[in-house]
């Protein structure tokens, strides 16, 4: 299969990319790094990466920026953060998506585990993540020709807790090559409007 | 209690200001009509809204718009739609509130059955409700006061059947006299983060 990574630089897209290039021919698409660059909250980037690219199998997502801070402080313009780039971000690819991939290929976004498990300074994650699932719940039963969209939530990365671990005190981490696996499963697999859980 | 009511022009915000106007002062606002006006995406018009209404304790918010449409020809201008009104008209409802409520008050916003139960051309409809659902859940854990957040999810409502019937086969309607229910149960009650669905 040929396969697009996009956030492919990042922490998690590194060791996807490492899962995946197993079995597949795996594009990697970056902010600025990867074979490709695309700013994936302006759609005209996107069509402009896919018109390069051309026809895949498979596209997952990696990438994606939140704003964390106390509720009492949050601004509009912080939650939009998320919004714009998490969110529809990763809703711009698979809109794009839906003409490039072959027949039964797959979108695999990510979300993350505070849309179940809320902490302090997450709204924005909790909400922004929380969406991400609603759109390829919805986007699933109307994707053609067999195309299936799933979610990858992972759990705080072993690798993120030096940066990270004061918010997630109590969280068993994942490590990135664990949390691959469950990218593997929706590329590979058969099901769809799923949430795998990298916990 | 003194409750405001933003979206009481609408079926269900009506149904709720009977309801809540049973046991308390209900102050009514909407976009056009009511006792305020709002543009509740535009929390420059939510603060005037406060600034003249004063303290409060309970929110409650029956407003927003969504734009559905197929997959295939979704933009990402018309998901903006629902994130812009249903989604951030909402959260900045809920920003503000956060200073004008009294101890213990309470927000109660409006979700929907789509944010479970996905249908043609609703993609974004699961997007935004699911949203909401998560920024609530995030929200519930970080207000201050003794402050609760929650989210009612009504199904269709039997009074919008003849214009939404056809996207809703097998849906079991509710009046927007019962959905009411719900909201009370929220605004009265003790609980916060929790979704109550009005089926």
């Amino acid at each position: 299969m040929k396969v697009i990574v996009i956030g492919a630089t990042g922490a998690v897209g590194k060791a996807v990319v490492e899962e995946l290039g197993k079995r597949h021919d795996v594009v990697t698409v970056g902010a600025r790094g990867g074979q490709y660059q695309v700013d994936f909250a302006d759609i005209g980037s996107v069509r402009g990466l896919f018109a390069k690219v051309g026809k895949v199998d498979a596209v997952v997502v990696t990438a994606g920026v939140l704003h964390f801070a106390p509720l009492t402080s949050f601004t509009p313009e912080q939650f939009y953060v998320g919004l714009n780039s998490k969110l529809m971000g990763q809703v711009n690819v698979a809109l794009v998506a839906q003409e490039y991939l072959n027949d039964g290929g797959s979108i695999t976004l990510t979300s993350g585990i505070l849309a179940d498990e809320p902490i302090r300074q997450g709204a924005s994650a909790t909400m922004v993540n929380a969406a991400i699932e609603g759109f390829a719940r919805g986007a699933a039963i109307e994707l053609p020709r067999g195309i299936r969209i799933n979610v990858v939530s992972p759990t705080v990365l072993q690798e993120s807790m030096d940066a990270y671990g004061a918010f997630f005190i109590g969280f068993e981490p994942v490590t990135a090559s664990r949390a691959a696996l469950s990218y593997a499963r929706s590329v590979d697999g058969a099901q769809t409007g799923q949430v795998y859980r990298a916990l």
